[in-house]
C-alpha cells in the first residue's frame, strides 16, 4: 500500500453553520485526494492536498471522449461518536468494474480504502451530526491525455471530494411519484449502463427533464431492447412487494448493481421474506396494481437510502402505491439500514467500517 | 451577432518544423475560442485568447455526468492560396442537435460560424499545405456548474481548439481490416446515439481494444437491439455497393448524421447511381459477399475522408473486398470530396465557405 503525503490546507473555510440546510453536493470540505496514474509508474504518488481547482489541457480526453468513472458512499458521524462508513469495498469493487468496462487501469483496492478513510479522517471536522446528515463521498477518475483520438487514454488523475449533506428527508420518509418512461433510452446490454460513468447520467437528462414537467420527481427506466422490462429510476434500484415476495430486476448489465440494493435483498432474506431477482414486465406491473397484488415499491441508493414510491404512472395509466403513503417493509429496510450506518442498529452483518480520525 | 474579443499571445510557440510528421490531434495552435454560459446572461462574453489550460472546480458536473458535446471538422490551405472550410453549417447544426439531446442550451449558428472563421483566420499560419494535411478545428461543450447531482448544469463553456494534421494516408489511400462487433454495443434507439458526445466514445473502447487485438483497425457496429443490422464504424459512417447500387445504413436515431455520408449520398447520386438508405443485415451482407455481390466498401468521415474497407470479419467469416484493393468509388469520392476541400474541384455544389486571414 502507498503511503500518502498529506499537505493540509492553512486557510481552513468556515464550516456551515447550519446544518438543516446543507443540501446535496454543494459545499466540499478543506482538502481533496488525488492520485496519479501513467503507464509507466501506475497509479503513484498519493496526495491529500487543499481543495483546489483541477489544471487540464482543454485537449484533455474526459473532455472529449467522456472516459470517467466515479463512484458515491457517505461517512457517518454516529450518535456513540464514531465515524463509519457503509460497505465501502462493495463501491471500490463496483468501480473497479466500471474500470475494466471503461478501458481506464484498476484502483489497488487497499490503496483506495486507505485514501477514502484517510481523507475522511483528515477532514472529519466536516462531518455533519444532526440526524440524517452524513458526509458525501465522491471518488472519480478522469482522462488526462491531452490528445484528440478514440482511444484509451495513457494518463488519469483518481480524485475524491467530500461534501456535507443535509437529510434527505428532514421530516421523515416521503413517497415520491415516479415516470416509467417508454421512449428515451437509459442503456441497453452490451452497453455501459452497469459502470458508473458520465455517459449514462447524461442519457438520462432528457426524460428527467420531461418527467418534472409532468410532476414527477424521477424516471423508471425500461430496458433499451423491448423497453417491457422495468430496470432502475434515475439513480436508484427498485423494489416491488407483490404478493408478499419482495421483487427486484436481476442484474443483466445494463443496470447499476447498487449497494443498497444488495444491502435491502440481504435484509429481506434475512427477516424471512422471499426475495426474487428477476425480470419484470411493465405489463407485470400494472396487472398487480390494478389487482392489488402490487403491496409495496420503494427505490434504494446512497442519497436518500429508501426512497418509499407512492405513485407509478406508466403511458397514460397512475398507479397508487399504498395510496401514497409509506409500506411497512419501506419504513423498516429505512430504519434498519440507516439504524446500521449510524450506529443505533448493531451491526451483525459486519457492514460498517470504521474511520479514526487524524491528530493535527 | 457577438463581437468577439482577440487577445493574442505573446508567446507564440515554434510549427512543426517537418508537416509529413504531424499525425492526428498531438499539437494545438496559438489561440483558443472560448464562450460561456449563464442561466441570466445566455451565451456571452466570447473571446479569442491564448492557448491555455481549462480550470475547473473537481466538482465541475462534466467530470461526473458527462455533459458534453464535440464537433470535429477540417480548414485546407488550398493550391490556390486560399483557405476553405466544408459544409460547416452541417456541423454546426449537427452540434445543436446533439446539445438539444444533452440538454446543453443551444449556440447562436451564426455565433458559432463566426467564432470557427475568426479562430481560424487569427492561427491561420498553423495551417499546414503538404497534400492531404489540414488543419483539424474541435468545437465542444463542457458543464462546468460545480454540483453533484444528477440534473442539467446551469454553466458551460463552448470552446474551440485547433490541431493542425498529417495525411491520413501518406501514399494513397489505403484499405482498412474491419471487425463486426456483435458483443459490446455502441448506442440504441432512444439514447445518446445521434449526439457527438463523449458518452458513445467511452462505450467503444473495450471493442475497439478487443479489435485491434485481433489486427483489425476499426470496429463496426450492430444494433443495440437485434444486433443484426449494420450501424456505422468507430468514427465513420459505412457504405457497400451491391449489384451495383449504393447502400447504407438510414439514420436510425442511434447512429450519428456524418457530414460526409451526407455529401457521399449527394454525390453518388449526381453520377446517377441509384442509393439506398435503409436497414442493412449483417446476414445481407454476408450473403452478398458470399455471392459476389458485395462490389465495394468504404466508411467516410471528417478525419480519413474515405476509407476503403478491404476486410469485414463476422465472427468466423471473414469477407474479403476487391481483393482487399481499392474500388472504382471509393477512389472517385475521395478525389471529389478531397478535390472539392482543397480547391482542386470545382465547388458546384456549393459546399466551401471561405476564410479570409486576420491582419496581424
Ligand atoms: C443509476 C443508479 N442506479 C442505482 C443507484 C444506487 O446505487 P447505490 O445503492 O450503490 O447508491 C445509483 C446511485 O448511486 C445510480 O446512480
Ligand atoms: C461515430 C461517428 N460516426 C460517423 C462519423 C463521421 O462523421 P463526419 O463525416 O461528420 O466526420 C464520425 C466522425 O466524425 C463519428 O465519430
Amino acid at each position: 500500500m502507498q503511503k500518502i503525503q498529506i499537505e493540509r490546507t492553512t486557510a481552513p473555510k468556515a464550516k456551515p453553520a447550519d446544518e438543516s440546510k446543507l443540501g446535496f453536493g454543494k459545499i466540499f470540505t478543506d482538502h481533496m485526494y488525488v492520485m496519479e496514474y501513467n503507464p509507466e509508474q501506475g497509479w503513484h504518488d498519493p496526495k491529500i492536498m487543499p481543495y483546489q481547482p483541477i489544471v487540464l489541457d482543454p485537449s484533455a480526453m474526459v473532455f472529449h471522449y467522456g472516459q470517467e468513472m466515479f463512484e458515491g458512499m457517505k461517512a457517518y458521524k454516529c450518535a456513540d461518536g464514531r465515524i463509519r462508513l457503509f460497505r465501502p469495498n462493495k463501491n471500490i469493487e463496483r468501480a473497479n468494474n466500471s474500470n475494466r468496462r471503461l478501458c481506464i487501469p484498476e484502483i489497488p483496492a487497499d490503496d483506495f480504502l486507505n485514501a477514502i478513510k484517510t481523507l475522511v479522517a483528515v477532514d472529519a471536522d466536516w462531518i455533519p451530526s444532526r440526524p440524517g446528515t452524513s458526509l458525501y463521498i465522491r471518488p472519480f477518475v478522469i482522462a488526462t491525455d491531452p490528445f484528440l483520438g478514440v482511444r484509451p487514454s495513457n494518463t488519469y488523475k483518481f480524485i475524491i471530494i467530500l461534501s456535507p449533506v443535509g437529510a434527505y428527508y428532514e421530516s421523515g420518509l416521503d413517497p415520491v411519484k415516479i415516470w416509467i418512461e417508454d421512449d428515451y433510452v437509459r442503456a441497453v446490454r452490451g452497453g455501459i449502463g452497469e459502470a458508473k460513468t458520465g455517459g449514462n447520467y447524461v442519457a438520462s437528462l432528457a426524460a428527467q427533464v420531461k418527467a418534472h414537467d409532468e410532476g414527477y420527481s424521477q424516471v423508471l427506466w425500461l430496458d433499451g431492447v423491448e423497453r417491457k422490462y422495468i430496470e432502475e429510476v434515475g439513480a436508484m434500484n427498485i423494489f416491488f412487494k407483490i404478493n408478499g415476495t419482495v421483487v427486484t430486476p436481476m442484474l443483466n448489465g445494463s443496470i447499476l448493481p447498487g449497494v443498497t440494493r444488495a444491502s435491502c435483498i440481504d435484509l429481506c432474506k434475512h427477516w424471512g421474506l422471499p426475495v426474487e431477482e428477476r425480470r419484470i414486465s411493465v405489463d407485470e406491473l400494472v396487472e398487480a396494481a390494478r389487482t392489488g397484488a402490487l403491496e409495496e415499491c420503494w427505490g434504494s441508493g446512497t442519497a436518500a437510502v429508501i426512497s418509499p414510491v407512492g405513485a407509478l404512472r406508466y403511458e397514460n395509466e397512475v398507479m397508487q402505491i399504498k395510496d401514497g403513503g409509506i409500506g411497512e417493509f419501506s419504513q423498516k429496510l429505512y430504519d434498519t439500514v440507516t439504524g446500521i450506518q449510524t450506529g443505533k442498529v448493531e451491526d451483525t452483518l459486519g457492514w460498517t467500517v470504521e474511520v479514526t480520525p487524524l491528530e493535527k
